[in-house]
């Protein structure tokens, strides 16, 4: 029997393929078989990053997910569905490991922020040597391109999800000196709601596909609910501290 | 008079050199002028990271902290100390922007997530074209090397200052799925009676100079609270999510 392959799990960042590290660079260039997220019939946003960096010797594995990410009811079915489905594709990836092959597993933004790659890492990083490589998260690729200091000195900075329910978000945002919100589209207008609600919508800033060729920044105030991606975020960047008032 | 020079804010990751992304390196390499945080006496911490990758062509200019940032009492004269000294090194750097050079100033991790870099934007930016290069935070470096998925799926991610009190941090780690607190050094007992409290000793995670050539991992139970140094950090992460139960 072989030496079982090493897995990787390698951020790729928020969207341009620049800001990919020097180490997950080296480490995807170097994996014989690279594994990447994706819709049915979509390419797949880790993969869009990296293309360019892979050459035509390196096996690329698609894991399709079953159900759209867009869709989370919170019913057990849909946590059958998705549970079987990282025990297929896991499955998959073991055969690949237990001939002694490396594995680069790609995420988009940084693996162990709300990323696929950790479904994997808790059924596989036991079994295998495994290694996670950082990466720059969405959140910071989209203040950096807003212009926006996202938290100061002893701030809290607080991120959620746009599939909360209203009175959730309220409460949490209220709490908050600083916070980001993903996974919005279908969410955007009740999220935006409860931001007015707190007054918090001349504070408010938002980006689509942040930092991707598509990028899109417009106001808040501005965005059509029907239209809005899932690749988009909101930030209340903190207030401004006291002491850096030049 | 010339063109003024552009400012860059280049995030150069937690630590490990090859945590730099190619985009921060292409503008760090390519920038005449190369600013840089430390405290009096020391190399800082940035610098260090970069070092190998400047060539002596490059001017080095060190922006000396006037006080340390692990002692932060809320009282004016703090406050006017830092906004003099920010005042100060902008003037300083205003002058070779000025003079049509651009400037880069390296922050360690990501510019806009806690990092002094903010305080030099928020007084230059509108004055200059201005790019800041996002980069990898130290609580995804810190969640990497400890193995550790952050936060899964919906879970809300709450990051604290160790600075705050321990009725404010148990109120706020309380209210939340997932946790991430920085600036320990002498706030480690406080924080870590806090967690004890909460139950959450066994869920908390403790990490020195993550991704650093001195990284250090030792449960939290066993961290003497007189040696903890300002670079560490606790994560609580999130409870693995139902739909993982492989
Ligand atoms: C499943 S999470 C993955 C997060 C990713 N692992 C990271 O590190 O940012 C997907 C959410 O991330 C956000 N997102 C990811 N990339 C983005 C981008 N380039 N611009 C705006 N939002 C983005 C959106 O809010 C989206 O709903
Ligand atoms: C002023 S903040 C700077 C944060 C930085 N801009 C970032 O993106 O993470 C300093 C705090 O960051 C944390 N920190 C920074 N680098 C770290 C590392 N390599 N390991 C552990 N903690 C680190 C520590 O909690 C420290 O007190």
């Amino acid at each position: 029997m072989p030496k079982p392959g090493r897995l990787f799990g390698l951020g790729v960042g928020p969207g341009d393929p620049e800001l990919i590290t020097l180490k997950a660079l080296r480490l995807l260039q170097a994996a014989p078989v690279v594994a990447y997220h994706a819709a049915k019939g979509k390419k797949g946003n880790a993969l869009a990053i990296v293309e360019r960096y892979l050459d035509e010797k390196q096996l690329l594995v698609p894991l399709i997910y079953p159900v759209t990410t867009e869709i989370l009811p919170a019913h057990m079915n849909y946590d059958a569905i998705v549970s079987d489905f990282y025990g297929e594709i896991t499955g998959l990836l073991r055969t690949h490991l237990d001939a002694g092959t490396d594995v680069a597993v790609i995420a988009e933004g940084d693996p162990f922020f709300y990323g696929s790659f950790m479904y994997i890492h808790d059924r596989l990083a036991e079994d295998y040597e495994t290694e996670v490589v950082p990466g720059v998260c969405s959140i910071l690729g989209g203040a950096a391109v807003l212009g926006a200091p996202l938290v100061y000195r002893n701030q809290t900075l607080t991120v959620l999800s746009g599939v909360l329910s209203a009175q959730d978000l309220k409460t949490r945002l209220a709490a908050t000196e600083a916070a980001a919100i993903m996974k919005l589209g279908k969410n955007l207008a009740k999220v935006r709601g409860v931001i007015d609600d707190l007054g918090l919508l001349d504070r408010a800033l938002y980006v689509e596909r942040a930092t991707m060729e598509a990028q899109r920044i417009i106001p808040l105030a501005e965005v059509d609910p029907e239209s809005s991606p899932y690749f988009s975020l909101i930030l209340v960047p903190g207030e401004k501290w006291a002491g850096s008032a030049g």
